[in-house]
């Protein structure tokens, strides 16, 4: 999967990733009356509604983007209407061959880190048959519990050929409390990026390992610096855009091939049209202001490439 | 709900807590015949065995303990219906009036923690309407990413008197890559420990507070040390049974007033019948067989507790 997304990143010369994370309040009242209508203001209502906004969001940009990141805790708040939603728009992503990053972020000791990997990345089996759960491309993973909790992951994607990403760096402002602190005067997140380049090892693609990490927009300089610990490894880098990093900040994370990095931006995109600089479109065209929010984000980012 | 907890412990005597973790290879044929003829050999059939396989545990050992600690992986694993599963195994625990500790291992930045909180401990709003669509009563998180991942968490348990067990020392045995990296001298379980202590004071109930955490039973003079570091947070203690800690490993998770800890076994209790110790109940009578290994479970630890 890791060689499908370089495949499609080098076609739409796009090393970004749209963010599917609808909470409630991004979607236009248009859209949240009609699926209010149909399956009333219950959480059957609410995942309808998220539903029809991915889709309209993934029809605007499916063509310009290799892969979309839909966030499953955004999901999981509605209950299993939710979820449901969650795996109707991992299919219709699939449908229009996009690779699909679930946002994860599970993590546990092995044997239910190897449930969680089945589920997600893998199958299972009930008597004589065998089910893909939700089927994500790829899946972040935390990799708080070492090395016999990432173990059950990285087994699956070397039988499917499927991927990861591990938090390492990770965006928000408190991710320092516990990843910077200086071990023999290096930071935690410089161990974990080693393991995750030592991991990566037994699960190579063509030119980079099936096992990427997670490092946020927001600490470029620790972007540079990881770049270099684990140089086969891709990196989902979010924190663009409204956490606040810009595509001058990510020149870093990528490599001299002008790979290895995919550039994560969830609300500016899919919340867009709420943006001035998008507000002419409103609401009911709220799908061409994340056309126009993504096809901006990709000259920023190439722009700082030199591309 | 922490104070709920210490009541309940105290009233059944069992500072324990059965880990509802139900693999496929735990459930009797006659279970998964029945399940699969009413609902094939499909995630509905997988979905409809783990229930019905649930049920019959706790209808046999409800009376004794306090709570039950479903993992919601193993559920997960079977998508969509397998998630139905989990939720109706926390409403008949509720039913039953058992405590409910989510084991889900959820942590990310907080938009998406706040979303997580919302979804399992808390409430969403849909329209004019609010649901809880998991409400457990605890929850397990992760906490790599630092305060602000935990906050909404902890937010939601002040608004709501719910709980979480926070990951400190993990019983797995990779645990220590990361969470014993020294830090000054210091491993970084001891730096987790210090703000689960911290967080922990905003949320107090009547005499502990609502922030627990989770510490091995395998790394016994670990959680020597944590029992003083968090002196009024409640330790979750897996690892008991089949992960190899024993009732004499447990003491000094336990505070002077015979408090402070809770263990958790899963498979030592809901696969019993497997075990040459309770062979004699044979498959047919596995919930019997989890009674049994209850009740020897909380004579070991109430023995080495000198109670």
């Amino acid at each position: 999967m890791i060689d499908k997304l370089i495949a499609k990143i080098k076609e739409t010369k796009a090393p970004i990733v749209v963010g599917l994370d609808p909470m409630l309040s991004y979607i236009p009242e248009h859209i949240k009356e009609k699926a209010f209508e149909e399956k009333g203001e219950t959480l059957a209502g609410a995942a309808e509604a998220i539903w029809q906004f991915n889709k309209e969001i993934v029809d605007h940009t499916a063509d310009l983007i290799p892969a979309v990141k839909p966030q499953i805790a955004m999901y999981e708040q509605f209950g299993i209407p939710g979820l449901q939603a969650f795996k109707d728009t991992i299919d219709y992503c699939h449908e229009k061959g996009l690779v699909v990053i679930g946002d994860a972020k599970r993590g546990d000791i092995g044997s239910t880190s190897a449930a969680y990997a089945a589920g997600h990345l893998g199958s299972v089996a009930v008597g004589s048959n065998t089910f893909r759960p939700f089927d994500e491309d790829f899946l972040t993973v935390n990799p708080y519990l070492g090395t016999d909790g990432v173990k059950p992951f990285a087994d699956v994607c070397r039988e499917e050929k499927k991927g990861l990403f591990i938090l390492v760096k990770t965006s928000n402002p408190s991710s320092g409390e516990f990843q910077d602190k200086l071990i023999d005067g290096r930071p935690l997140y410089e161990y974990v990026g080693e393991l995750v380049a030592q991991w990566g090892e037994g699960c190579m693609g063509e030119s980079y390992s099936r096992i990427g990490a997670v490092v946020g927009a927001t600490y470029p300089e620790m972007g540079k610096i990881l770049r270099k610990i684990m140089p086969k490894s891709y990196i989902l880098v979010p924190g663009y855009g409204a956490q606040g990093g810009r595509g001058a900040d990510l020149v870093h994370f990528f490599n001299e091939d002008g790979l290895g990095a995919i550039v994560n931006s969830s609300r500016g995109i899919i919340a867009a049209y709420k943006q001035e600089a998008y507000a002419k479109f409103g609401p009911e065209r709220f799908g061409e202001a994340s056309r126009a929010a993504v096809e901006d984000m990709i000259k920023d980012i190439n722009g700082a490439l030199g591309l």
